[in-house]
């Protein structure tokens, strides 16, 4: 049952709500001697911190993250490693302003999860959006960091190819660039057009929306797990779990529709002694099984929507009235997804080389 | 575990192969007391089935469906009702020409999983595509006809909205076109054009790709489970493991990502003494919960990878080769897809119902 | 979820009524490239038949097994192999006299689970307890025959050892021997002295219980999964959920609680250079993971329920009555649970070399 | 996957190790709107903690639980309710003394899990057992009040009915006796006898083994999922994953092995208009599901692994050598094992109320 879990021989349980006293994640399954320590999940905690610059959420959270199990320093090693128990991770919450929640508390933010907890669960810790707060994305960083030791010849990588109407020009890709401006975009001068775009979003009290593409290298062909266990459908769950994620695309996506079977299919030719394709349509996925070619995925996630313009909404008694979602807010929470992204696509495939592992040896 | 078996609750688990004995699905955790007989599933098989059209294969199959579990004819009733044991249901393979296979069983057809199931497992039925063969969605479709019987209250219905580059007129949706044309097209218009572009494409022994919108109306608010066990993301996961599919949209889907967020926003207003939508971009999902709006998702499905023309590829011996597909293909793959989209939808509704049901009751 | 499923990796979905169309497993999980075919799983069907001693029911099942799915004859060596994808089972019941069911339809037999299926479900299928008939095991001794070849090293014996209130002499024990007797008996002396002790029983009409052990020998040190997937944890749910089981235990069980931790170490010297215990109370499991001993679990059967000496019970519509249910029935029905104790052991194991492997490696 | 998680709709994932920074659990599944505490869940602790007698460890530990997240104090009534997401409770460990632990470092305790954790996963966290240890049983108390909660109309009571080789007198059985003794004993003789033959263990530096047995009382019929969610079969999973537990039986257990079936039959009349049975030893279940008389489970607990004789075993590095395990043991580990047991039962029951709700409704 996965109401709060995710994956299975990979295993993630997150829990915590936005303003609760901590979030955290039990990892289960991963194997043992494995080198880890709190700075190796820190760093990837900090590329999705909120507060990194003026077009992220201006909640200052540390997310220093504590490791409370299943990681042993062995006296003989001198390291930290995996046991091959759970490992569980606590994050504490420090900046929970005790704010007025009044106006939201009895009203349904359009957007928002308010309307259908308080249907589904008749009570909700609506604090920050309690459950349904991004701020459960932080757990799933912390997890994807101890995927990616899991399967460290892999390469995870994630970017924003869109943001807004705006799309990158793919013929200026350069991932070294992705670290140089402050919406993990690989195309410098798109990043460029992007700030001046952001802030008259930002000065609007508006916000907008993304698309990130996430790219796994040096995943061996063999993982996956068909029919009901495809890597793509893994990851098409994964991307969309994540909070207002709208769509998923793998390889060329819904381009893919619109071709013909000529233009669509990925020739093969021999490669240094091997089947090496000649295009990567496929997204490095066919019959829900790796190709060994780069696994790419894409997602779009919606415009916040938490914003400063008045929208028609009701509150729980059946009023109607109008509302402003004040408060510290992304811009463009896509920005911010783009981490997550990366997480989820480690945690997909960690879990599928276990299986793929258990399976066939 | 799901390497295949899908859903928690109402679970399915489906077997076969597209030239071996037979194919099944095994429903566990159906509700006891439902009528459901042969041929309530029958009729959803025959919209699927093979040949019915010059646009789908002409493989000649019968599809005809065996319940051999889990539904008794009670003679004090006289009527056939599930029991609350798994029901078992099994397809027989008729028309598997035992042709000659040769030309496939060393070659990787590209856009196949030929390649990735030969990568992974060593060994692979090659005979029509084996495992990977589209001919498991019968399976789908058995279980979905018994799935919409869980929900008796919520309508699932399916469309093809795109059709190679050719996308529908929304403002010519009329659903009761979908049974009249070859292509579950609700735009009579496009459907008409369609006719003609297809032509061309069967003749040219090419195919084409489709784009599929599943709608579910009547789903009460407060289905799904968050946060691993979104509806959105089940349906993505049941959407993307359907063959050949590349791409998951639920309601705006990636067009949210082009748009502000006061465009996005629906807005809420009182309707007959309840909380109503202005608008649907949600898809009828918040927070991974249903908002009891229609529940909208996409699917874009690829060309078919069988085609006349010669592609390039490679043998299991390592020699370059060409390859042409030749034998009953549908030109549109999209077009079979758009009952397996409905079952899909139907099983995860009736999956969600039974776990929203154990959860709150 | 499992309400018709078992296992994990090497995962088990069975179905079935006793008097339905017929009986059937789907193994989900098995590697590829295992040599199988119906005969091999054939064998251990008919160590389970019914009708093939005086001392089993006289219903004449052939229990012929075909193989649905899953294994592949590759023309390129001639041999079946497992191609990693579901193997499907079925077995057509063929002996379902149609007699007369009145006797039982309304009537709860004591013992059986005419009661609690009806109080759950509202609706049962009465003709031979459905699919609460001990006939279901014959899928898992199918399936029990499958997981052998998982783990070809590991060698699965089970014994009857009490029957009634008669035990074994353990100073006799013989594998040898229990292919030589009826009763699966390990003890020659034994079985002598049972055969006339149950042919009292069942000329009386009456029953009798048993005790059956299980043991694996060559299980590697080291499978098992703490603390909720410990491997005796999942033995005691594999034999538990075997019809009529009412008890199980590991290693010495209940023999362990009344004696001293003195007397109850296993302890440990080096042997041929590894460690080696000097006895085996654990069971070959320590923390829920296996020694490298012998894996030794045993349960107790409880007496058929269907005896000829008239009990009390009530019906359907609350009148009081008697029950005397005739038909063709076990005197001792944990005879024929030897086969079934060996497949769930050989199931579990399975799963749990997978289970490791994906872990470890 | 089941590595540390237990139960289905309600969900249990523990964490943490014997002398690690925390234990903990994650419950997931809960319904909403139950109001709870950490009293209410401190209370069941208290009962488990050690140091409580002179006849459990003298270990220290307060295990003072903590809520992390899924119950909101809603401002609109006073009250803490469960919100329906991941209740996760913590328990810091506090007395970890930091002592010297190079004597068991390197040898493997004989009865003690230390040799196969090392054979599995090469390394391990050898500070009182690390996750082998009994204090991971702390979280599964804390889930078990949590469990209570969803089932208030179900009483789960457990008392040791034997220790070592001392029966109780079943006709002394007085559930008000068990808070009356250190040994949760419900005869006022034998808890008297067991006294003195407690401490003689206890000063010899040696340990004995007990059962336990637990009875539910106002289950409802119906609960429980044939034919692999057999809530006997839950049952013996969830006792057998309990630390030193060696044997499981349901209702007259073993004992039904002798009998025959006259003997063993519950004969049913009218009672109060509904049918009633005359005995219980089918223990309240039959074919997997509840009768509505008390579900009753009793499990054998070996003795304390952990003594002062000293023990024949070897070390990591292939040395044959002596140990005796100093430290602050309880002599008999079943006595905490009882709330344990008390714990688990609701674990069980809990989930199959949830799944049986998902199910039928």
């Amino acid at each position: 049952m996965s109401h709060n879990s995710f994956g299975h021989l990979f295993r993630i349980t997150t829990f915590g709500e936005s303003h609760g006293m901590a979030l955290g994640c039990v990892v289960d399954g991963c194997p043992p001697g494995i080198k880890l320590t709190e700075a190796d999940i820190q760093s990837f905690l900090d590329k999705r911190k909120p507060g990194t610059s003026r077009f992220t959420t201006q909640r200052r959270e540390p997310d220093q993250v504590k490791i409370l199990s299943g990681v042993f320093e062995d006296d003989r090693t001198g390291g930290h490693v995996t046991t091959g128990t759970p490992i569980a991770l606590m994050i504490e919450n420090v900046d929970q302003r005790s704010k007025d929640y009044s106006e939201i508390r009895d009203k349904f933010r359009p957007g928002h999860a308010d309307f259908t907890y308080t249907e589904k669960y008749g009570v909700r810790d609506y604090r920050g959006g309690g459950r349904s707060s991004a701020r459960e994305t932080a757990a799933r960083v912390a997890a994807g960091a101890v995927a990616r030791k899991v399967i460290p010849k892999v390469t995870v990588r994630a970017a924003l190819v869109q943001m807004g109407p705006h799309k990158i020009n793919r013929a200026n890709w350069d991932w070294a660039e992705v670290d140089n401006n402050p919406f993990f975009c690989p195309d410098a001068e798109a990043a460029k057009a992007w700030e001046a775009y952001l802030d008259g979003i930002r000065k609007a009290g508006s916000s907008c929306g993304a698309v990130i593409e996430v790219v796994a290298s040096c995943v061996p062909a063999g993982w996956g797990a068909p029919v009901y266990g495809k890597l793509d459908q893994d990851l098409a769950s994964a991307m969309m779990s994540i909070n207002a994620v709208k769509g998923v695309e793998i390889g060329n996506g819904f381009e893919a529709a619109a071709i013909t079977g000529e233009e669509n299919a990925d020739e093969i030719r021999m490669k240094d002694g091997k089947p090496g394709f000649l295009s990567n349509n496929a997204g490095g996925i066919l019959g829900g099984i790796s190709t060994g070619q780069d696994v790419v995925c894409r997602f779009a996630v919606k415009p916040t929507s938490s914003i400063l313009t008045p929208r028609r909404t009701v509150d729980a008694n059946g009023n109607e009235t109008d509302i402003v979602t004040k408060g510290r807010h992304d811009p463009c929470v896509g920005i911010r997804a783009v981490p997550v992204g990366e997480a989820m696509m480690a945690i997909v495939l960690a879990d599928h080389f276990l299986r793929h592992r258990g399976q066939i040896g």
